[in-house]
């Protein structure tokens, strides 16, 4: 038997269908090619130098050598921590963490120490009454990301590694955010044991959910508003220096917007139940296809610039002072473009940015990012359906003067308007930015203590990265001062590390150098103007 | 400390930017409006009836009565089947089932059994010799699809459930195809035991990789080709009643595509090893923005009309034999969408399509579906990173004369076309529909079987769905018939089942029927001029 399609037949006529396909494929590729971001304006050339600021000239020898002197005890205190899972996404380990931190904070000498129920994972608040004239807020976090594939030892087994940069710790949490953490209480633990008190009062007020972005820190800081707003400074202890033991000291944070998107089946069409085969797809509508319609409304073919009406709108041109920072940034990380390539792992950056020019889309722009995506069968071999729902995860960095809110209803609004009713936007959750001036006393203070371990940071108006410190610049009105020198890699990627014992030669901080600058940083702070 | 956003400064200039997302937004919503598919066109108004085929006369009350005394135990037969878990995805279980489906037919009686060597899953090859004038091919799938969330009773327990429509066998295969295949052994089962031996011999060709879309069964066919061409027709049993009891003949099958499109950072940017903190979106291509923005150009923002040029080209205008098939089922079938949307779970089809159009839409016309696509963290909780890899499934269902590998060369030179030099498309599996006649006497012989059990099917001239029977049509040159009394629902969805006893009253048939009917139809074979 033959087939009919053997017989003569006519083709459909798709004359006019052809030319709608063809006039549709222009626009789109021209813009593809011309649409780029709003362009950061510079007004001045001048850079901000963090070397003129005098090196810190305390010396607190006795310290030093208890540090020196418990090193090996020290390294054990980080993989305790990093050993205990905390993984605030999946709800593994939370409790436990929580209750390390507070009882690690009690054995310091913390004689108010707290965990503080939360909606959420709870935070941990402890104070250490040291009788001084001045206070410091220590900004913890205890939660870590899921670990992913592609680990080459246990994510939580607290494994010592050799690396290409020395004996690293390399476990989730060994950088972001526990390794420097736990390596601030070692360090405050030798000047207790050495001098017997501290020379500041210490706030620490921990989250257990900075990875869900924060979501119910406010509620911590409810409880203790009033106390923490008579502080003096707020400090987060982080590894900050990079593979090749420059440091950037930023001033600030983008916001962050977290966003789900979902198309599913209901009155407007497609499968509400269940899936369906996928042969009815010829009949009926596919909430896989709404979902990828209408994200990719949202950016340009590339996926680069956002389009969304309005979305850059609220974004305010830098201050001189953050050029200035800006542009001593672009100085010191002159021709580092490509180390920064091979760390991340990319061939090109967009636009085939270089210097300020990258350091200006990095810093002062805003983000679309997809997060994760997922619809249908998702396993080994295929399954031919039609899903009945899609979804999308996106998060947005925000920059000055953009709020969380204000960004979401854009996009809600921008949905609407090209047609996508269907597909649901809710907000998973969100912060503003913050900003910290680089003239503030603290800034002064942790600047000199770098400049005497010979490391003058770049002072970067901000980090890309997004955390919940305007809390602390915004509602409590506090300077806020992040890191110290010690390096580590990874974060939210498999192999995440911190540098314990860096290789002959190196500029990079081994941990007892990280530690000491914690003491020195407590001893500028309590010194300060 | 306040925010340095306090201070007054400039927004960005915007406004060339705005005006071009402007000139964008205007062609895309004009276009989603007014694209659709091509238009079928029919050219005559006649329409084919079935039941002016007389009803088959013969009567086998021997091998009626065996089958009613039998009935517990065909039921076990069926429960035994649906039980050896057999996932084609999975590799779960399959030599198992391919073991079980040959000592079946050795216990029937068929002398020559092998199992099949195969890139991928064994076929089962069996013969019965009846030492008679015609041979039967007997095509099988024993694979299922995976189960999915959802279910009511354990997807592989084998459980008899009380439904709406009566007492039905509830499991993964059900009717998706152990069910209604082994209904057909039942009835070989007791012609034989009645009779002696069979009226026709059989050549069954069963493969385990239907839901992988049949990569190597051609192997299968490869080894028997001379002997199955010598043979005088296909069958495939199958439960074509549907939840009224009405009976639809497809006369052919829809082609399949299935390829995945993937997109990954490289050369052209975006992380290439793993994934990355998201804030780093600021500076680095995405491949999951790629992918989405690669996949929306494929169809209309609605998902329902395919953009990829030439995508329609390939497609004949229905025959008038086709055309009067079709008329034949919108007059069957008229005012039954409401049950349809029903049985789908739908609230409405694509452009309200009703009567002849929908039919002509599901029939007539090729798809592209999106079956999964995944990228980045989908797990619990959020995970802010930039994935390195994102992928979607498609599947494409081909009408004549579409062939997989020309719809394939559209899709990639189209995303060449438009710039997606950086998203691989890779073929996964695909093949050609095929086409019976409505003229051939074995679908004569199948009608009039029908017609004897009140049932006059509406002959359609192709399933939506896709099957690799080009090879029977096209390799073979065999004629092909579908399918018996007997309802079944819920193919590649949860909680699939087969109906066994219908509650009283039902148009639809029990186990007892559907086995009579198998009976019927090998007698009536025999008997085909």
């Amino acid at each position: 038997m033959r087939k009919q399609s053997a017989l003569s037949l006519s083709k459909l006529s798709l004359a006019a269908f052809a030319s709608i396909v063809a006039a549709l494929a222009v626009p789109d590729t021209v813009l593809a090619q011309a649409v780029r971001p709003p362009e950061v304006r510079f007004t001045t050339d001048e850079a901000f130098d963090a070397a003129g600021i005098p090196p810190y000239e305390g010396n607190h020898d006795e310290v030093y050598r208890h540090i020196e002197a418990n090193i090996a005890d020290h390294v054990k205190q980080l993989q305790r921590w990093v050993r205990q899972q905390s993984v605030s996404a999946q709800n593994r380990g939370i409790g436990e963490m929580a209750e390390l931190v507070a009882g690690d904070l009690r054995q310091l000498g913390f004689k108010e120490v707290a965990l503080v129920p939360t909606n959420g994972h709870p935070g941990v608040f402890g104070f250490y009454d040291a009788g001084a004239p001045r206070t410091l807020v220590i900004y913890m976090m205890y939660d870590v990301q899921p670990e992913e594939t592609g680990w080459k030892v246990p994510a939580f087994d607290g494994a010592l590694v050799d690396h290409d940069l020395g004996r690293v710790l390399m476990a989730r949490g060994a950088t972001n955010q526990k390794g420097p953490e736990r390596a601030f209480l070692n360090a405050i633990d030798s000047i207790i044991r050495t001098r017997g008190k501290l020379p500041v009062n210490l706030l620490v007020v921990a989250e257990g959910e900075e990875e869900l972005g924060s979501p119910n820190y406010p509620q911590v800081i409810d409880k203790y508003e009033e106390r923490l707003k008579k502080a003096h400074g707020v400090y987060f202890p982080m590894n900050s220096q990079d593979g090749t033991g420059a440091v950037s000291l930023p001033l600030g944070v983008k916001g962050i917007l977290v966003a789900e998107l979902e198309a599913a089946g209901g009155a407007h069409g497609g499968p509400k139940n269940a899936e369906i085969h996928s042969s009815l797809k010829a009949i009926v509508d596919s909430p896989a296809w709404r979902l990828t319609q209408a994200l990719a409304t949202l950016t340009s073919s590339d996926g680069n610039t956002i389009l969304v009406p309005g979305y850059y709108d609220a974004i305010r041109q830098p201050t001189e002072a953050e050029q200035r920072l800006a542009n001593g940034m672009a100085r010191a990380s002159a021709g580092r473009e490509a180390a920064m390539r091979k760390g991340l792992g990319v061939d090109r950056f967009i636009d085939e940015l270089s210097g300020r020019d990258l350091l200006a889309r990095l810093l002062f722009t805003t983000t679309i990012n997809i997060n994760g995506i997922w619809s249908g069968y998702t396993g080994e071999g295929m399954k031919t359906i039609l899903p009945h729902v899609a979804r999308a995860r996106l998060d947005s960095r925000l920059v000055p003067d953009q709020t969380p809110d204000e960004q979401l209803e854009l996009i809600r609004k921008h949905l609407i308007a090209r047609g996508f009713h269907d597909v649901a936007v809710r907000k998973i959750s969100g912060y503003a930015p913050a900003q910290t001036s680089v003239e503030t006393p603290i800034v002064a203070a942790s600047i000199s203590v770098f400049n005497k371990y010979g490391v003058t940071p770049s002072v970067a108006p901000r980090l890309a990265g997004s955390a919940p410190y305007y809390i602390f610049t915004d509602r409590l009105r506090l300077p806020m001062v992040i890191g110290g020198i010690g390096h580590g890699s990874g974060a939210h990627a498999p192999n995440e590390y911190m540098v314990i014992e860096p290789r002959p030669g190196s500029r990079i901080a081994g941990l007892a150098d990280v530690e000491k600058f914690y003491v020195d940083f407590l001893y500028a702070f309590a010194a300060m103007k």
